[in-house]
């Protein structure tokens, strides 16, 4: 019998998608799409493409909550008290806001605003399943990581492990769509065509999130993290240069270690050339790239992600499946299944 | 047990998206992928997106026509000979280039060149599900339709068919994958970028076929007919200008008509406003709405499909489904699974 | 001595243009800048590129209207109150707005609202330099033509002039910009990104306007008109079809209709080959290609401008050149001085 | 009276702007085009918006040469040897390639081939008028910067002469026209559009040019250089990571340094906001913007540039003014003559 989801806060390009993936989904049911603006609209008429044929609904807990799990896909600060709603009512939740994602209130506090539900902090397992993958499995709530964070988390995890990170810049080039659907000046087809340019300078909110995570493996780095808006709709790549705390050898030695870390993972791929957000494009496949910078004496890494697929909605659903006991892949790689198998 | 297919030609636009969906077809198996350029290389190092890991091999009809199934991908007039060789291995072919589609072969001589294989004429059957499914069931050869006869005959089908069109312009406007792959001035990102021109004014070859077709519904017409570049990677769009034989009624007349001439169709949408091609990319979908300019009596309809897909290869495959006798929606609507069902 | 002008409305597209062009004409002198959102705020802040560093007021007719010329930016419907009270104080007005465009009020009131000021009609005259220049010289009023009809009646003026139009289809493609500065669902970069569609179907505001002008000419027809949003920021491509009255002979009798139509208009281009938007970028020029269908009898037209400039702040300014007694050409020729002296 | 100039290798993106430049300078004549493909064509066929009605012609020293100036446009290796024959006969030369920006034969070798002009390193100026703008003047030969480096040199000059830059990360991004005009798979519009990927990693040969004038104002660093395509045809951002050699101080002493820096620069904008490409668009601007990021301690500095004005023909233009002694923005700042003064 499918599991039965409800998305909350689907009007938005996350949470639509999230939706759309769920509808394919051979072992989960769309139960209901609650919103808070559009409500009475149908899905397929705010996006066409996706194809969900379903009424977006005021939120109604009693009717809505009766699930066995939800997406929450609300704006960093109101998603808490949501959550909290619904974790009382023992439903499995995965959580796209940044709620969840700091273990520390008073980081989040700093970063954010004051946590409107510390108590459920300790509960909370970061959604990145290449690296909480256990955890995640049978958890009652995840956070979604950030776009940004799942890419760079990817790039430098193998480097942070291994204990080689002296330092690191991030600079990340984005698609408009990691704007998110507000109609605005940044958003406007004339500002971001034929542009590009840093935003969130210095001080991106996402910052918070990629130190902890790379602490937790033994990287305590201050990360130097800008953002820049290009000209796509969806797509995200980091680019990442690390001053190695201490001799890395050669590249050859660089690629095994990439190639131990992610043996067998199904959403990742190495290769040798840098990775193009085209190539990834509608996946929930991180590609990443390392280099050695001899003369420089740096480690340059390159992923590559879509930020509305892995970056938010497609891993979504990677954390519900691990939540549920479903086989990981189910829903997302359907587009390429086969390809997929004959890959490994 | 699979049906085993070739692809022929892979190394072009469309026959490696041709070899995509094969390679994720539940009952199709991927024998082999020939090109005329780029052999030895893998396909996923061409277009690493589509994620097909197999080399590019020279052709060698001995081994690779030993399949149920061929897709030919070749150009124009080359296609001909190849298709006539694995014809007389009694192998099964979708052809996508435009050399079986036009019945006549001095017709065929005059917009190309001399046909070199007019005794296979007969047996083709120009794939158009949704106009000749009955034929394509079973045939030997199918004669895949040009992208912007595919748009232009599913927009006009239902006037043709009711008597309804004195005289058509078709507008079309397509991204810049419908050149193909070769790297030319016109296909350079700094010509097309920012840019909107015609071309193959005031004849262009595909013409003919949207003629030949449109006089099999009844309506003899000559077709103006001008195709658009615009800065897009896939998509297409054609706007059909109407000039009526005789009074066509109301709005509502034609959405009925239109209604009843697709009720059942799994890959063609109606909608009451102007379908935008981002609302097909990457699927199999036509969608289509009628209008009508009361003031200067004309009917209007607009058709979006993707110009490499439902334009060429998941049709190939839709035909290749109706010839095996599979289910004329596997392997290509995979993605919208869910959804599609749910729409019915 | 420089004559003095203001823009009022001058946080758009089209007046923030206007007021650049204005900042580097050698015979004017930028006065003061109104707008009714972001007063304070420097234009330079809103629009860097366009480098006036000069601040935007709040409407203030006792100090903004002690100029010689205004040029009006207002919306429809609200320009007319305002260039009423300009008028008034005797200064000339260059209205970018469709208020004075029709001369029959009821024809205005049907597409648009109740008249607002019926009795300057007299007076306007139809800002088309290449139709009505010799009127526009010493004129109080300008009614600036809408960008589709600029390009439209550039298109067609010569046949209608020489009475050889029957009846005429228009497709036309614009830039996002064309929708103006407001961030909607419509001008999102997402949305209009890898996309394409028609929008005003079957009933664009712009019909009037064309049908109105093509009568002045002879030409007494209901034009089908129908505008695209392609993927780019600014540029706009028409593509007429028309069914000649009678016969228009060969080609070459057509390209000398247009070559003794435009035959020394500084603005106006012939080329052999369709034109491309961008071959129009950024310029006053109107880029027209005439051709001829003789399979299905009819004649083909096509005219690129840039929307902005050509369509509204270039071609306004061209106006005030006139209405001022000035160059033609000054301040809106500056990029490409050398080239327009050399190509004549 | 005007002085001659004729440009060597028209019909690249560079040289071809660089024509346009050249025809409505006010005081350069435009004597001769040659190229090496496309001779017999003219120049506005090929890029019709330059609007340059000039045939192109094959290279014809006895008489192409017999000018004031020259500018040759031709690929690296390929330029020094016409060079030298262009000062042979005493033509005053800019030179686009980077045959003369190394001063060293030696680190020319490494990263392009062995010099074939290395008698001319001693008299050839880098072409920076920001920073050499006494030694351009009456210079015989000028070497125009890259547009990598063009722009990260203004970025980094004044910390450089601060003595401040310990070590350098320089991300930059730029548009296809970039890449140069000949069509290949990595400037096809379907491989451009909707990606952004890294190239020239780790070792692209705009580094030692960047090292090299860093290390003449003191600053003598390694530099990890990271050249990334981004789908937009013009367009150059730097994003430069500099950690201190020593404290800086707060961020208005930073600003404080890059306002006496650039005190008078006629073409150096600074801002506070991080500056777009699309600020800069068509012009020979250099915006600049420098942040603190006080958390990891690190100074960030924005660049931004139109690659083929600033960083290669308009700046062409400036040099052959100061070579020649005219004023500095004259034929380059005409689009914005008035707001320019404006600013000042």
């Amino acid at each position: 019998m499918p599991h039965s989801v409800s998305v909350f806060g689907s009007a938005g390009f996350t949470g639509a998608l999230t939706a759309r993936l769920l509808l394919g989904h051979p072992s989960l049911e769309l139960s209901a799409l609650t919103a808070r603006s559009d409500v009475g609209r149908r899905l397929d008429d705010l996006y066409p493409h996706h194809r969900v044929p379903i009424e977006l609904e005021e939120l109604d807990l009693d009717r809505h909550a009766e699930v066995d799990a939800a997406v929450v896909a609300y704006p960093h600060g109101a998603a808490a008290p949501l959550v909290a709603e619904l974790r009382a009512r023992d439903v499995r939740v995965v959580d796209l806001s940044a709620d969840f994602r700091l273990h520390d209130p008073e980081v989040y506090g700093h970063w954010y605003r004051e946590h409107q539900a510390p108590e459920l902090l300790d509960e909370a397992i970061y959604g990145l399943p290449e690296r909480y993958r256990d955890q995640i499995r049978g958890a009652g709530l995840v956070a979604n990581p950030g776009c940004y964070p799942t890419a760079s988390l990817l790039a430098l995890g193998p480097l942070a492990r291994a204990g080689l990170i002296g330092d690191v810049i991030i600079d990340a080039k984005s698609g408009v769509s990691g704007a998110g659907r507000a109609a605005t000046d940044k958003t406007h087809f004339v500002t971001a065509d034929e542009n590009v340019n840093a935003y969130g300078v210095p001080s991106h909110r996402h910052i918070p999130e990629i130190e902890q995570e790379l602490a937790m493996l033994g990287a305590d780095v201050r990360v130097t993290f800008v953002p820049h808006l290009v000209p796509l709709d969806q797509g995200e790549l980091v680019s990442c240069y690390v001053t190695p705390s201490e001799d890395v050898g050669d590249l050859r030695t660089l690629e095994a270690l990439y190639a131990e870390a992610y043996a067998g993972e199904p959403f990742v791929e190495l290769t040798p050339k840098p990775p193009g957000v085209r190539d990834v494009r509608e996946t929930n496949i991180c590609r990443i790239s390392v280099h050695l910078d001899e003369r420089a004496g740096r480690v340059i890494v390159f992923a590559a992600i879509d930020n509305l697929w892995k970056g938010a909605a497609s891993q979504a659903v990677q954390n519900l499946n691990l939540m549920l006991g479903l086989p990981e892949e189910e829903g997302i790689g359907v587009t390429v299944a086969g390809e997929r198998e004959a890959l490994r």
